[in-house]
């Protein structure tokens, strides 16, 4: 089916909403570009003195420091969490009728319609606006972010008085500087304190520089009318530099204005004091000379490009169409592109969790670049290499002479994380980067990448396990290698001995380092000397690796979560009301940890990453055990479950995991989108079609597919790309067809079955076996 | 040898102080009585403006609440702090002289000497005074906190001209309200706000009432001049009342003024404010008529008693004996005797630890009382009872639908300890209290308080390990029970499954629950209806102690920390500078938590309250595979070393720990004695000579005793009371004398031999054995 014919699963209109809550809505049809991000809030709202909702611009990597205050504080406690700036909302707009202004008085602003064309990722809206004197206007406003140039944010507003003729100003100016809210309920939302500056820029447009008072950080930030009318003019008012439209309008008749904003690239206080005259000029160069339609054109060009290679085909199911297309669009849209950036937990479409970067990054949202956009991929490790000096200074913080720690959760590199058994003791995450690393280097073959910046990454994190972990004397540990106090993905237990996750990921990082200083070898690079690496060093990874320990229950076959995970009671869910979910709202985390009670997949996380570790015997043991102690309370859980269900062949169950966990943020299913999305929730959904639908797995002789469509389902298609190759897969209920669109040949595996693909043989259709 | 032989050993002379840090001897001299404690700062600096020092009233449970403020906050975290109030300093003079005066010139104070007379309790200081202007004055000033009525701190200060004649003018006056300093080096020091309201109430002195917001407490504190002389008269100067002292003095001749402030006790705020005439008749009433002498008289004559009962002689040793004395004078001075407060962890003598009560109380304190003081002892485990609500609410916050949890830090009865692992985890407190519970009702045989306060404690702290417990199912554990994520004393190790002390103690919780309910069933008391006890609950309790899990390692023959504990490595002690100690203060909690390393007694803490558990063979095993990993970083470690070194006869290791102990304070050798004494460590000492180097043992056929006198010393002596007797022992190098001082006669053993006291035969010598 051509994407032109699904037209209809490409828009995100209002009434498939359910909840129409604004603040959600502001999260839900947020635009982006990896750069910015912009909230779609009420434009009459967003930089007024009494703002509501929660409107604002985002930049990636844009935040500042404030002091965390803790009841008690130890050693080593980090001094300052980082929060992304909350930067004045480009889409606001102050009207003026008969002398009352909209950011005086009360107008009245009725959402009317909404609508999101994923394809280009134009989003229109229409407003009914109310004056205090009961004269109504309507107001559309057509935005993008621009994915051809990241600094732009276009808009195009057309206003039509309904009910009168007569005269109407329009004001495009930003008198506040911040956009900050308090929000208490979540545990995990900090109270947001940034110190902003701003500095207005001498321009015949509006322009502004804005600064960070503690982390030091400045940008430029201006816009232009995008036209000729002299309606338009600019002028200052009391210093505060603005756009003037003065109309005299007729009642039905509609007059339109286009907008450029430009936000620059994040630069040091210092250099942007001394050169903001060049920045200045910079960010004017992306939009001087240009019309909103030729920027949209070149932004929808590069919006096309992208579907081409990442879209997804869902057929017969339209929500689920739409579902997906939305996660991938919001996927895209959240990732920095620059080496100094990465993807917020939330992307660029709310504050939550500060805008930080976590593990989630590599671990569900990476897959789905490596497979589809590599260049991204390797954007984003690079933001890991970039931050390499601040992973090993924490590693010395913590005590450890050699080797690197990556922080819990970041923007600059350095640990923001005030409660260090769900932060500081997840060190799971310097495995997983290494694990993303070798991941990227498998799929793209990315030599120069891997001498340059993966190794190092692969080799300092190596390091720290050999530190960090010792050889146990007593009991089933005893001779075995084991890492001590730690957290793995599972939240609702903490600071344990001898995770399964974290060893078997430490395990695999150890030996990452191993293999990749011999390849580096062979090909005689001088990276290892450089680096220090000795035989000695390499044996020791070795044998480590092969003493870790991996806690196993004999007696019931099942990979242990943890030392003693099993002598916990299972968690009273009998007793539980279903208004106590997420459970860490409700009970006190000690609670929590000395029940078995999951917050999302841990041990069978290993179990989705190393499927050649257990036969499909273990692997059932392992998801029956778990899956009735998982309360799914994250959303990086279900996908992981919906994978592996595929793996045992409970298909049904796979599907309904598929059915909770792809509408995630558009149902508001964890209830709290209107802080931002779930990004890593969407890439895992692309991990459900791809590694579960299509049934993926990389193994050394190259990809294998073991497809199983939901019976609800008629097709699913997408592309890969594998080294040089791009294929589309297509599976329906009775067969899978490969084709290669791209490159000069590849075998694959589907369902034991070899398959060639090459430029005299470009399809080949697999008939389906029986699971 | 008769105490007035002794006399210099009650002395405490500014020359037995190596360290003169002023806020060091404002502790050290700080003067208490369970009630009020006042610390002994500069007289002209304690309500100054611009105080230096850190002066202050503190009365026993009067606090304020603060909002603890969290990086991350949980479900179930306190939030409330709260903290003692730091009230005016009663000691607060101000001097004025040509017209200068030394609350607003820089008048300055050297301290010349200072003597606290421990058998009275009377504090002597002398203070030479110089004006800016040269004039110099000499200022004695007697204080002392009264043993006889604990509203009442006494006061009688002299001046004397040293270069001049003139005139000069004092004034009793109290312009601040609060004493309020942030400290910063402790990360348990928190920051402390409190806001407390002040009235003045009319009278003809002196007299306030104050009111705290948060807490809503209130008390009235009110000062009288205590003599006729009409050089001193009361006013009022812009509201504020005071004494006026109008002098003309002549060079070297002295001239005396003598006050008594009195502060009432504690009223909820609403009663404070209806009653605070009555109050504050009530606060006069105990100063009126009266004279310092009077007054001191009555108090000197209390404090006598209590040395009668409570002195330990330690002959040949001086510096012990003035320590232990010390020691025994800070422990009398610091309970609370009214059963509703306790003994703050500083005592009165300081704001450190926010005036809390923690588990030293029962575990380090009680022992001396119980032995010495039954009916103090009584007070403060009635305190316990009085906030067992509280304990209960706790409990149900905590999940459980039955049962009570103590908090491990408070004032009121509440959580108050806003990082759990070291907190709320420290659930073992529960299981201390029932221990000393039992403890003093085994001693005292007091039935009563057992039926009416403490098998209630008892019974609920039972059910709490009943249900917040569970049985194993895997490894050694399985089919135990088992206590998951707990921390146990020692506090470098936390949240661990099964930690020895803790499980011990528990186990005996339990069981103590069984023992009592069959005597009070036997008697045929009402109390077990009344609370609900059934047949199959106290099964269910002795099944649950029986299987109690008790972590050991058959290979070392060792009792293991928890489970888990010996796969940590060991702690790099020989990598880590002398200055990097206490550790906890240099190194992150998780990384301490990953290493053995001891705080302090731990599981040695068991072989310590049940000596009946392990032969002479294990006790050295345990000792000697925990004293190498304890850094004694808690100064309640060293004393319980030393009692485990007498009992497997390692006496010269054993006077080392009571010589590096017995002067903690006066040496200041935890470097943090000027935020309050360590009250627990000087009950500690207490044990350290009683049940160390006199080797007692409470056991069910009554005391049994095996001294070992350290080779340093010429004798030892104490009394003790047990049931309705008093023994006086007395022991030598050569031979142990026991003396019956009141009582009917007892049994008791030493060293094998039984001893007989009664009316005729009051008094037997025991030849020592050689051990």
């Amino acid at each position: 089916m051509a994407i032109s014919e699904q037209k209809r699963t490409f828009q995100l209109h209002l009434q498939d909403l359910s909840d129409h809550n604004p603040a959600f809505l502001e999260t839900i049809y947020a635009l982006a570009n990896g750069h910015l991000g912009v909230r779609a809030s009420d434009p009459l709202q967003g930089n007024s003195h009494a703002v509501t909702g929660m409107p604002g611009l985002f930049v990636n990597g844009f935040y500042d420091l404030s002091q965390i205050s803790y009841g008690e504080k130890y050693a080593g406690y980090p001094e300052n969490n980082q929060t992304i700036a909350q930067l004045p909302d480009p889409r606001y707009l102050v009207i003026e009728i008969d002398g009352q202004r909209s950011d005086e008085a009360t107008f009245t602003t009725r959402l009317v319609d909404k609508n999101l064309d994923l394809e280009t990722g134009l989003l229109n809206e229409l407003f009914e606006i109310t004056t205090p004197g009961g004269k109504m206007l309507q107001l559309s406003l057509s935005t993008f972010a621009s994915q051809a140039d990241d600094a732009i944010f276009g808009e195009s507003y057309t206003v039509r008085p309904l009910n009168f003729s007569g005269s109407v100003k329009l004001y495009k100016q930003h008198p506040y500087i911040d956009q900050v809210f308090d929000r208490e309920s979540d545990p995990r939302a900090v109270v947001r304190k940034n110190g902003l500056d701003r500095q207005y820029l001498s321009a015949d447009f509006p322009a502004m520089q804005i600064t960070t008072q503690r982390s030091q950080l400045g940008l430029v930030l201006m816009w232009r009318y995008l036209g000729e009318d002299s309606l338009v003019h600019f002028d200052q008012n009391d210093g505060m530099p603005r756009y003037v439209m003065d109309l005299d309008l007729e009642q039905g008749l509609a007059e339109s204005f286009d907008f450029g904003y430009s936000v620059g690239d994040i630069h040091s206080l210092m250099d942007v004091a001394m050169n903001h005259a060049t920045y200045l000029k910079e960010a004017n160069n992306h939009l001087e000379h240009h019309s909103f339609s030729s920027l949209f054109t070149e932004s929808a060009r590069q919006m096309q490009a992208f579907w081409r290679d990442a879209d997804i085909q869902i057929e017969g199911d339209p929500e689920s169409q739409k579902g997906i297309r939305f996660n991938l669009f919001h996927l895209h849209q959240s990732a920095g592109h620059d080496g100094h950036t990465s993807i917020p937990a939330k992307g660029l479409t709310g504050a939550g969790y500060e805008g930080h970067y976590f593990w989630d990054t590599e671990m569900f949202m990476l897959p789905a670049f490596i497979y589809t956009d590599p260049d991204r991929a390797k954007q984003i490790l690079m933001y890991r290499f970039q931050t390499l000096d601040s992973a090993r200074q924490q590693a010395r913080d913590y005590g450890l002479d050699s080797g690197a720690l990556f922080p819990w959760r970041t923007i600059n590199g350095s640990e923001a994380s005030p409660y260090f058994p769900a932060g500081l003791a997840q060190m799971h995450i310097n495995a997983d980067i290494a694990y993303a690393v070798a991941e990227y280097v498998a799929v793209t073959d990315d030599q120069t990448f891997l001498a340059e910046a993966g190794f190092e990454i692969i080799l300092e994190t190596a390091r720290f396990w050999q530190r960090m972990g010792s050889f146990g004397v007593d009991g089933p540990q005893g001779g075995h290698f084991v890492l001590n106090k730690v957290t793995g993905p599972d939240e609702y237990t903490a600071l344990v001995n001898n995770n399964y996750y974290t060893n078997r990921l430490a395990q695999h990082n150890l030996r990452l380092a191993v293999i990749f200083a011999k390849q580096l070898q062979a090909v005689g690079s001088d990276k290892l000397e450089a680096l220090g690496v000795t035989d000695k060093e390499l044996a020791d990874f070795s044998h480590s690796a092969d003493e870790m320990y991996l806690p196993f229950d004999k007696e019931l076959g099942v990979k242990m979560q943890d030392d003693g995970a099993f002598n916990m009671p299972i968690w009273p869910f009998d007793q539980t009301p279903r208004d106590d979910y997420p459970l860490l709202l409700h009970y006190h985390p000690l609670r929590l940890y000395s029940h078995q009670v999951n917050k999302q997949a841990d041990t069978l996380m290993s179990d989705f990453l190393f499927p050649e570790d257990q036969d499909i015997e273990q692997l059932k043991r392992d998801f029956d055990y778990y899956e009735p102690i998982t309360t799914h309370d994250s959303s990086l859980s279900r996908a992981i479950f919906s994978v592996l269900a595929n793996r045992i062949r409970a298909h049904h169950k796979a599907y309904r995991y598929i059915a909770e966990s792809m509408l995630t943020d558009l149902n508001n299913s964890q209830g709290n989108s209107q802080d931002g999305i779930h990004v890593g929730n969407m890439g895992a959904s692309w991990m459900e079609m791809v590694f579960g639908v299509a049934g993926m797995q990389r193994t050394k002789s190259g990809l294998v597919f073991s497809p199983h469509l939901p019976t609800q389902w008629m097709g699913l298609g997408f592309k890969i790309k594998y080294r040089d190759e791009q294929v589309e897969v297509h599976v329906t209920r009775s067969q899978t067809q490969f084709t290669l669109v791209h490159g000069n040949g590849l075998t694959l595996t589907c369902d034991d079955q070899k398959v060639t693909l090459n430029e005299s043989t470009p399809t080949v259709v697999v008939d389906l076996v029986d699971k």
